[in-house]
């Protein structure tokens, strides 16, 4: 397991998950010469880091870095799309786009410590993963320089199926976990989990009821609907707070508020999704996702803005918020469109405070109230019974004016002859 | 029964629903001595219609016209927004502002052939429905004059509540239906049904489980998914095709497909909406809806076009759906910028073909797969297995080219002092 | 000149110009009861504030206030228009729009401190600038109630035209300035004339010579160019100084660099425009203007941020000031929109610092270079003869990555026999 | 001059410029073993082609291809921009950009007819070009494939400077036009001329006054206004007639006027633009440029929208213009969102009807009236002496309901005490 003869290429820092593919690597950059640096994010996946550290260890790593990102991740990425309603292409919630920055920067972070003159990292040539880790490490290291074994041909020339990596782990004496591969790959964090490839590049096929990872099928999931009381409150357009009556807890920390929510949302099947995506690169690819916090947060936020939101400062946010998953989505977390935006995003949730009552069921969420005591709501003036201060005559002008304009085109449109 | 006194001031088209409201309309308008020509559109709400033609020559009405408009309202208006995804505020489907425009434009035919001087309408002076319906008016017919008494204050100061009506009712022999009425105001055809005002004025107030109307409580919606396999077909954007491999039916009928997804919808409590929205005039309002096959529609139309439709195509048609669903919201139907903004819709649309897989449950709609002899997608290309064509180098590059500003800026940021 | 017999009706603040209409207006309103306190901007109009102000009181007003606003006027809502580049239509430099929430701010200022009960002002009800003032009012003073004499049939039906008000201005002993009418009205304050109705009124009648007011007629300007060599510093996208090395000044004070720049803009004729515009109230109109130094400010600015704002920064700035535009023309100044696109604006300008060369000769104003201590710009990555740290292989993968959602559209748009 | 020992490695189409780079860059290619066919465009530019077609072939062309598209260029897409007033970054006229397409389609054209395996380039590596060339040829021909020696090292390196060239030449025998380098490149078509590099990579050097090559200097034009009475005639937004009462001329056939309105702006000065630019690969970059015709074109057909196009139908296409222009300006020429674009734009242009008056001089073009037999202006309603069918009250009802919201949002902000 020692680095090749003579002096090492330079140092390293690996963002290493614990798995076959990047094992792979961490073994074939130390045979290239260099001395590698792991490093393991800890954003709420599944995973034992402790068997991990040991592993990148033993296959010769000289020291492992595991960091516990979470509370930054929810804090500074996720909290931030929730109150952007950021969605790419009006459906994704990005659960893997808002990770990458978070690790990016942790990993520059150290490399930076540990004096490396590369990082590198297991993503393929093809997908998005690649240009979210490469954008944040060139925006906040701009001398990084990246080694991409999956783009580098003496590489993937080498490796071109799973059964040449596991050749090459036996090797290497790299030890391989037993359980069958899934026909499908996945990357989970505390946000949400992503199946595709495998069986999914048909995506006329359905996804097998044993994918879905995270989530009770709805199907099976309780026939009791769960109601969270005055359950979620916002305060400035963030989670500050989740009641539920039902089992009597209250959670105001933001990241195990969030956890609680993932309970919530995974107990009764929600936040699933089946979508055939743009990638930044140009592919189109199919995806599967499971977002159960995410999809009750946003759900519950932009109701909440029906009811505190003017309508003008909230049509203006819209134009930006498909704007702001877009470079999200492509990778420009440390970009300054991206600061620019969150700067009118922040603006605009000044005073989006209230509570939403929600309740979930066997996979939907559903809203059944809210309040706010900054709300734009005038019941008296809304009411269809009472005046309210309204004129009703106001109207008539208001009516007869915005005709004057379709008045004029439909005598042009007449005169050309085009109705 | 008789008009005033005198020559008629002038015969004018009612929109009658058969309601207390406009009954108490008509025989107002024929005491202010207008002849008074009764019109009812069947947009598929649930009426008797002849028992209201009835009454409305009971009341007066000159003559009554029933038309069907349901063809129409399904081609033109509601398989428009369908193509668009036109949702008002990212969530409202706008069944109430879809069916306005074809209402209408009977009524000012009607009114053209009848020789009418006037147009009038029961809706109130604080709503969106006047303002759709008489922009409409001043469109199709810019000397048309409207008479609408919820903005006069003889009306409404001499109707100021239920009672006032059911008096003037009672005074006039004009019969009443002897239910109850419900706390809440509601409207309906075809497309959905809204419920607004009483005690949804308070929008922290769940509604009643007895309040829903088309659809099925999801509770109680049956245990077993239903499953449209290879359901929901589409040609250029539009849906063409519906099977049902679980009943053995296939529907090709424009309005018989709708209809059958509006059972189905029903049947599987999906549709169902609580919001507050903001109206045209300024005024934040609390509206509960239910849109069965709309949702459906909806859902599989976006799912289909992540398959066929170009990234660039659908980030800018995208970019114009929301204003498309504010000014069909607004009553701009017949405007400029509808025809403009429907213009590029349907240039987008060009190859929107495939069908769509779907899953109803329990008030869920599940896209389950999708596929079209058009795709965009490439299997070799998006393959993580293969190259499929791709070179993974040349990722290399496009990153490195994305970082050149990225890494210019936080050069400058760094000496402005910022980070 | 008494008021009506009894009490008074109430108290009003009147926007009073000193000219025919607002003369009349407030000897109208003393006859209807009212007592009046009459107020003036100083916005840099040309206008001996002395003799208006004998005017009003000799008519009968209470008091009469004038008030300085240039200092706020050029710091508050010009400088910040520029920062936007904000101009209507693509064209309009927003003269007018600018001026009316400084003047109607200080309005309800005195309104207040008067305890009037009523403000007024002698704007039409075709006209924009109606909407500015009284949307300005109600935002800033949501009880205030609005008296505008040219809405009031008994008003405008009295005065129908120009003569009606001369007689009734001789009947009330109001002094009026012997020069002949002009044959079209204008707005003047220190950021541009208008001028529009009259001859104007024809579209395609070109302005005589003569109307033009503040800037000198091109063909009569100078032979010789005027050089503002590094003439105008930005910090922050806000002019903070202007440097005429031709006649040795340095102007730093905000107000004070204005008037140089509008002095410069004016000898060389530079500001011209005529244009058909669209009025908030849906009429087209035509008008003429005259703004010297905003023309050069814009110009100047617009040329510095290309060499250091971000271009996605600058793009996504760009899809906002035209919105900006339009609300100021509109009159939402006092708005929550207002504010959220500001917003956004105040942060993309955070480093738009540095230096504009200008020349401005006979109606043109031409950039002639520019510099930056926060440049984004980078001589070396720019140039063709070095590499400058480039790669070029790098755009290889960057076009050849491009270049596959083309293909891949254009295989589908073959197959589809479209092609 | 004779090729590589053996067969031709293949066969490529070159543009061909008869300039030192691509007269190098043929020789080149023969050197490496390929058939190279010589390929001009003839798009105005100034140029002696039949001394260039001699140069080709003595230096080794197979043939050499020369090909008038200057009908093509000014049809497709000189006026389609002038259509949509197509600016980049709110400045640039895109002449370059919308030459490129056209160049390509007929190179492709040329490539398929001569079978040739391989297109080629003189564009460098850091510039636009390269892009607009390869993704216009991928998109018209799926599996050409590109030889751009600028992006190869052994190309780059050999050629570091234009002395390494000129040696090359000698050795070669190439024939070199003996007149001095100037201190800057040019791009030459009859849109425009296009200069940088060399002294103009100082942003803030004033470009001397030789320079300018197609306008003359305005301190030189002449001291007469030239004026285009009734001048440009558009149809359906694109121009169909120029008149000049003046010399007595009129132009109908579409290049014939863009070449007379061409001569009109170089006599007076009109068209020069000195800016800083983004590039498509993010490198900013200083160009000035020379646009006669598209100066006074874009000028004349902005003015005639203010009269016949509907206020929301300009508002919604100027929102795509800026994406239309980025697109072009990045080479998407032949893609799907610039035909969606398109799609909309040509429908706005719909009764883009009417004539525009035009005063040209020293160096700035003015518009002085306009008209058209499908105006949407209404002189009645427009003007503030008559009333016209508008009824003034109705702007009451219009301004008070705009401000409800405002009203309700200042409301709130006081209650948050932020006021």
């Amino acid at each position: 397991m020692s680095a090749a003869n003579g002096a090492p290429k330079g140092r390293v820092c690996l963002a290493y998950s614990g798995g076959l593919d990047t094992s792979c690597i961490l073994a074939w950059l130390i045979e290239q010469g260099y001395e590698v640096i792991a490093y393991m994010a800890n954003i709420g996946q599944e995973e034992d880091f402790e068997v991990a550290k040991a592993k990148a260890l033993k296959i010769g790593a000289k020291s492992v870095h595991i960091e516990d990102v979470r509370k930054e991740f929810v804090d500074e990425t996720i909290y931030a799309a929730v109150s952007a309603n950021a969605t790419y292409e009006n459906i994704y919630l990005l659960g893997t786009s808002l990770a990458r920055p978070i690790i990016a920067r942790k990993q520059i972070e150290i490399a930076k410590r540990e004096g490396c003159d590369y990082v590198s990292h297991g993503c393929t040539g093809k997908g998005n993963d690649q240009v979210r880790f490469e954008i944040s490490y060139y925006a906040l290291m701009p001398t990084i320089k990246c080694i991409v074994p999956w783009r580098i041909p003496e590489f993937f020339n080498r490796f071109q199926g799973r059964q040449d990596l596991l050749d090459y782990a036996a090797e290497k004496g790299i030890p391989v976990t037993q359980t069958k591969a899934k026909p499908w790959s996945t990357d989970e964090n505390m946000y949400h989990i992503s199946f595709e490839a495998g069986i999914l590049e048909d995506p006329d096929t359905t996804p097998p009821a044993d994918m879905w990872k995270l989530t009770v099928n709805p199907e099976d999931a309780p026939n009791t609907p769960e109601r969270l009381v005055s359950s979620i409150t916002f305060k400035d357009g963030r989670p500050v707070k989740v009641v539920n009556a039902g089992d009597g807890t209250t959670h105001t920390d933001s990241l195990e508020l969030f956890l609680y929510l993932n309970a919530m949302g995974r107990k009764h099947g929600v936040g699933r999704l089946d979508i055939v995506e743009n990638r930044f690169v140009g592919i189109k690819s199919r995806g599967c996702y499971e977002t159960p916090a995410g999809t009750i947060l946003i759900a519950a936020h932009r109701d909440l803005e029906g009811l505190v939101m003017d309508r003008e400062v909230r049509k203006i946010r819209d134009t930006l918020s498909p704007r702001l998953a877009e470079l999200i989505y492509n990778g420009f977390w440390f970009a300054p469109e991206r600061e620019l935006i969150m700067s009118l995003v922040d603006h605009s949730q000044k005073g989006v405070d209230g509570s939403v009552k929600i309740k979930l069921y066997k996979g939907s969420c559903t809203i059944e109230g809210r309040s706010s005591a900054v709300s734009l709501y005038d019941r008296d003036i809304s009411s269809m019974d009472i005046a309210g201060g309204f004129n009703p005559q106001d109207s008539e002008g208001f009516i007869r004016t915005h005709a004057i304009r379709i008045k004029a085109w439909e005598a042009v449109k007449a005169k050309k002859g085009n109705q």
